[in-house]
């Protein structure tokens, strides 16, 4: 239990680390901030790399300890688990920006790479697990609803382009131009930087409208349910490794 | 189960070439693509017209082999099938095609009907069947939500009429213009486009926000539960034919 | 049998005549359509007043042979039914307008009125007593959401006004302002006539959208459950009278 | 039962008290209404102070015969009940108004305090435990719900950063800016100050509107069903102290 408690203050500290990576990728894309090339963010990110090289190659080590590769030689342990999807987002934390540092990789690109650590959280949450148990249970009706979600879009988006295609040619004047128009509409995030401007084109608008109404409610029936029987099946327990 | 395979294959190409069309559709109406005359999108066009027809022929062909129409004679049997919703679909993906060859058709009209072929997807995707299930299972509680929805739209729209008609007569100088202004707040759209600038107008529109709240609760608490009879009821089966 | 397929023409033709009268009313306020003085209408108004008088009188003097009021005497009945609310409507259909005609009432406030007609619909329709019953056996969580709302709106509003008074003094310069923007961020509506400019806004405005979140969630699930509940319980039976 | 009466006209008075509190608050911070200074509002405010540190008083004063207390000395009673959340509340309501008295505050900061009286309606209303409690007992859900739209608004702002980071310059020249649009978009409120313009950022800002229907399935599954639990583990009551 003593070695339990330093797991969990370990825990916490890589938790804290991964936000703190996080915040600095953010924070180093605002230019005003001029944190691009401050020493401090340098030394940081050095450090980060060294710490989460040093959580991937602990677990590694430890990896012929968990029970589910018991029978196993420590070699063959290790593969297993450096196969599996937390050993690779832990991979993820830290190679890719050590090969960068050798070959030299586009700013943007390492910003972005550095926000994917962010991913890394969720194998220190509890719950997390039964989210993604949920949609991948359901993914079968969730992709029927993407399908009648394109459907949707497909057909407001060319109702809208017949509609209103020649009165506005610079906003509506293709179909691919529609159907940005007709996903703003159906999953109701309306910008308002296309809408329509005649009478048929709001009836149009309307319909999509009471549509996107039904495209919400059935994902959210669905997920709904599902999450029910998740959560009344397990409970919640943080898992290590 | 070697007919079995090549069923699952068949349908999987026809899936492909299906979407082939609707992105050819869509992108087609993009004038700086030109693709309207390409000699490859025509070349395109026919095969899957010839595809089409082919699959149809097919369905029609071996339909007095359904056990549905056991006891017709295959003439019956065919006739039976040809009046049914996805026979229907099927002849709609390529007839009309053939016709405007004949007659000359507007290209818009084309595109649209183009895409319809998209509906065609329907019949090969496993769990359509059930969401379509809980849509008309529900339909007469959904057409209570509508008349709810209808009534909230038209009082809202003509409060905001009397608030606000003589304020922005251009937006809101009739009922029907309203009422485009009320619809996209129910439902919570908000374009933008439109909006109150009174005092009094604001407490209306505010008034609306809530009602729409409750428009989207009542649909989705309806089909949430509808679906989750009908997942439970039944198994998602990929259904041929 | 015969007298109950009569009475379901007459249903069908009444709920024709309203729905009538609702685009006319709707549609008079379009000013290019220049309907206000049109004969048509003048007839087509007179017509509906009569019908809908003549529906209200036949309704009351039938009243003493509805079963409730079995005991009472003729009068007794007839004053019992007055009273209750489906009779109030039906009054409310024909009367005010007949008032008018001798007093002269503001045209906006007639055609107001006469959309008020649309409310008759609702005795006609199926389910809808059911949708009624889900939102009156909910209405003290209801109660409890809107007041969760209006303080959430209060506290975002409130702390908008704080942070970007100074910055938007035209639109976020009092309280009741920043309410307007803040009802309108927590109904998800957007319509971004009024959206934070600083850093400290944006944050308070993510947290708002956040509680918006909530803020449907909670309806969506009270209402949703007891939608179930009341669908389970009973059938939906046109109920006539 | 002659105390339970009075004991409810108290209640009641004290929450239209509170209401005019906060109307009073809210209508002060409209310039034009000139009510900074008025003499009505002083002689209010300082009405206002006596009722809340009375009722704080009295609840203080009679906390020793609450049953929760029992075995404990007045003294104990009173300073264990004083750290409850429900009399701090009522201590935040006049306390901080007294002193501003004495040092002079921000006129700003008062009106917010002001409005935190608000909070104390919560005590008086029945229902409003539930929704807390259900919030709290999903309270792991709603975190990791959280957690994946965090991980949605950060991956979809870092796309739309690298899209269009160089087209926008001044509206996603950052991913805190990007996150703004995409904090917007993921919960559908779409203000539409900042909206892609090339064709790959609207194929991210779709992905993103997919990702945010989801984002909205999810809490309402977890809250609706919660709330069903506790809907039907509890009685509503309005519960005194």
């Amino acid at each position: 239990s003593g070695s339990d408690a330093l797991g969990r203050w370990i825990n916490i500290g890589l938790i804290l680390l991964v936000l703190a990576n996080v915040a600095a990728a953010v924070l180093e894309t605002v230019p005003s901030l001029m944190l691009r090339d401050a020493a401090v963010l340098r030394g940081f990110e050095a450090f980060s790399l060294v710490a989460f090289a040093l959580e991937y190659g602990v677990r590694l080590w430890i990896a012929p300890e968990d029970p589910r590769y018991r029978g196993l030689s420590r070699r063959q342990a290790r593969w297993r688990y450096a196969r599996t999807l937390p050993a690779l987002v832990d991979l993820a934390a830290w190679l890719p920006f050590l090969l960068s540092a050798l070959w030299g990789v586009n700013l943007r690109t390492l910003a972005i790479l550095r926000l994917m650590r962010f991913v890394k959280i969720a194998r220190y949450s509890p719950g997390m697990q039964s989210l993604f148990e949920v949609l991948y249970a359901e993914r079968q009706s969730l992709l029927a609803c993407l399908w009648l979600l394109a459907a949707a879009v497909l057909i407001s988006a060319s109702a809208m382009y017949v509609a209103e295609g020649d009165v506005q040619p610079d906003r509506l004047g293709s179909i691919p131009q529609a159907m940005w128009w007709a996903m703003a509409t159906v999953t109701t995030v309306g910008y308002g930087d296309v809408y329509p401007l005649t009478a048929i084109g709001r009836v149009i608008a309307g319909l999509t409208m009471l549509t996107g109404i039904i495209m919400i409610a059935l994902p959210v029936g669905i997920i709904a349910t599902a999450f029910v029987d998740v959560i009344k099946r397990r409970d919640f327990v943080i898992t290590w490794g």
